[in-house]
């Protein structure tokens, strides 16, 4: 990372513990070049008691763009902290898409008080945007957007153009008198125009409006193809109420991407690094809770088996490998599919082909690894006949899980479940069990 | 997927199967209208008959844009069946940046000849951009920029962007006469000056210009930060060689994640759905093997307790629930840090209060799940004695499994290592190894 902050972390912890002037002006230096994103990379990345002191050096005029930045469970360690009088300064000074993003960490009293601050359109603005749910794009349209009547013309675009430009601009938006929005006008377009072209004839014809209930995945999506590196944002009656830009774009991918690696572990996106031990210990035994129900599954497969195991216990020794090889060779399966889906490349014409190819590859490596890991167990346990049922207890565990690494995420897209996060909990599942009753029951069947 | 190409695969599948002439017009009508990335998305999705057969259907304009398009397995795919004229035809259509793209793909004689159809500028542009390699943003540079000499002024300026604009232009570029970056001019600020005011004077003086060698994460890092949409690529010796635009770091961002996803499973992100089964086979396998020696370390760790898996067969039925609990516990953990190292939030100053609080829920999760656990586990075998054996290993593999979430990935990361591609194989390593050893070590000791 560019601005990596653990060596202010380091600096931070070692001055609390033993402390010397010197290293406190040392740190005092480096604090004060600090951007408002790396003092929330900062605050969350120490434990509570730090954070709760360092908290007290950011710069006052800066205290409510780091609290928006932070990750919410970490922001919510801090808020539920500061006295009341100082919440009550903080929030004076929100624009609508802060108060809108703070808004679930916030009590009702506070939201009101920063409504009661705002001017009569950015009241309307926020409650225009929090209409929509977290996953919608509206929730977070920002109203920075250049906007001219109908019937302007190119000079009063100039003449906008003069001012201030917001980040991100490359278009302006016509609206007609109620505000509805009526075309998109490329900013490039006006430059080589005369003063008195109204500005509808340089309309750009292609341009479509994002609409306001679109998920945030697919508006980046959107945002990606598009022309422009800003959106405007439409709700159902057709009103401009925002705007969405390209840098939203990249931060849902980021948090999108972030928010998958998170759940598969059954985390949320806001856990935060030193969440009190009760809670991250409570929300933890959630997914702990439902891997045992899973894990009890395979040993009540294996149970069935326990006269045989009773008698042969070699069996019981090499188990997991026959478990561990169909989960390996069934994620790859799994990976591959789970691609194809969120590309919108797999569907029925598709299927059957995809099916042969991937049981195709695992009847080759399961017939390959069938042979090496029979031989090896054969040598190990000086028995030709636990090395020939090891070896087609593999190769059967590995064909099915190359079946299962098709289906099941098939199957749950069907459900509209995402493969992504349950795909591989099902699958080990599967394969677990297909993997133990298979080298138990050939077992059974041949060794006894 | 807003565009989903999942109907048009079902469409060719079933016109090929036993086409009418009027699935076949219904199939054409729809063709017509895809751009060349749906082009690329279909193609990647069909099978390698009717890969090759639609590829004869992509508009001759637009077959070099689809190939760069596509991942390189299925860009292949087709590539080695065309007839050397066809290749030598469509390579006379690439502009410097395509064949950076293809220039894997391809072999000598035709890279040979793409560069001969060149002009002597983009010629030079190629080469600089091959001496790059592929995770250093210099290999990607776009040449589709905006510059004027130094000592140039408003109304060149503004001459210059009544022009076609490329797309993502907010700034323009100063060079000297060598051709040396010397600034960045916001486009915005030309507006409202006078035609005769020197550019210089408008600079940017906190634009800064992106070093070739720069990794692609880490220019995304620094695009996404920018107050530009985009970023002046220089070389070692200042030359201004190009640029980054957000949608090219929007394109990192995603490959990025992709290729992670991909290479967790052990395979590459330029696997194809239909790549020929023995290829596909083949690189899957070094992941099989890899895996197979940590299946083996366990088994081992369960051999050494066979005389007491003879005796006591319930330890056998119950030790796979020890091993997963154990996983899914330190992945938890795991998932958490990977995200800290990420951020750059874990380093030294606050890596013990983390081991700390992880293992304190660790601690917490061990009593829950041992309690529970051992209970269910005492009613079904109707034995006190081996509740009270898998809670303690239980207990003391979660707590272990903690311990290993945090330390893997700081370890790994200390190695330079990617603790996302290759912690959660050595995890569940440990916390297989741990958990047998400590269920079968304590059922030796109290069960015999």
């Amino acid at each position: 990372m560019s601005d990596d902050i653990g060596p202010l972390v380091d600096l931070i912890v070692n001055s609390e513990e033993s402390g010397t002037d010197f290293d406190k002006e040392a740190l005092q230096d480096q604090l004060e070049d600090l951007e408002y994103d790396q003092w929330a990379l900062l605050l969350e990345a120490l434990p509570t008691e730090e954070r709760l002191s360092q908290w007290q050096l950011v710069p006052v005029e800066m205290q409510a763009e780091v609290l928006v930045d932070m990750r919410s469970d970490a922001r919510l360690s801090i808020i539920n902290t500061l006295p009341s009088d100082m919440l009550e300064q903080l929030f004076g000074r929100l624009s609508p898409e802060d108060l809108i993003e703070l808004s679930d960490s916030l009590p009702e009293h506070l939201i009101d008080l920063a409504l009661q601050q705002m001017n009569q359109k950015q009241r309307q603005f926020f409650e225009h945007s929090s209409q929509y749910n977290d996953n919608q794009i509206g929730r977070y349209a920002d109203h920075n957007l250049l906007i001219l009547p109908q019937n302007a013309k190119v000079y009063d675009a100039l003449r906008l153009l003069r001012r201030d430009i917001p980040e991100c601009t490359d278009a302006l938006f016509l609206t007609d008198r109620a505000g509805r929005y009526a075309g998109t006008v490329p900013l490039h377009s006006t430059f080589g125009s005369p003063g008195h072209i109204p500005l509808v004839e340089l309309l750009d014809e292609d341009a479509e409006p994002l609409a306001a209930e679109t998920s945030l995945e697919e508006s980046a999506e959107i945002q990606e193809k598009s022309d422009y590196v800003l959106l405007p944002i439409v709700d159902a009656k057709g009103m401009l109420i925002g705007r969405m830009t390209i840098k939203d774009g990249f931060q849902i991918l980021r948090e999108t991407h972030d928010a998958e690696q998170m759940a598969r572990a059954g985390l949320s996106e806001d856990e935060d690094l030193f969440s009190p031990v009760w809670k991250s210990s409570m929300r933890r035994a959630t997914w702990l809770g439902i891997n045992l129900l899973t894990a009890f599954l395979a040993s009540w497969a294996i149970g069935l088996f326990e006269a045989t195991l009773q008698q042969v216990v070699a069996l019981a020794v090499l188990m997991p490998i026959v478990a561990s090889m169909g989960g390996i060779a069934g994620s790859q399966t799994l990976t591959l599919i789970i691609r194809g889906i969120a590309l919108g490349q797999i569907s029925r014409g598709n299927l059957s082909p995809l099916l042969i190819k991937e049981l195709s590859v695992g009847g080759f490596n399961g017939i390959l690894w069938a042979f090496a890991i029979g031989g090896i167990v054969a040598y190990w346990f000086s028995d030709m006949m636990i090395g020939i049922v090891i070896a087609a207890a593999i190769a059967i565990n590995i064909v099915a899980a190359a079946f299962s690494g098709v289906l099941i995420p098939v199957l749950l897209d069907k459900m509209k479940i995402d493969p992504a996060l349950s795909g591989s909990v099902i699958l080990t599942t599967v394969t677990d069990v297909v993997g133990f009753v298979t080298f138990l029951g050939l077992g059974t069947l041949f060794l006894l």
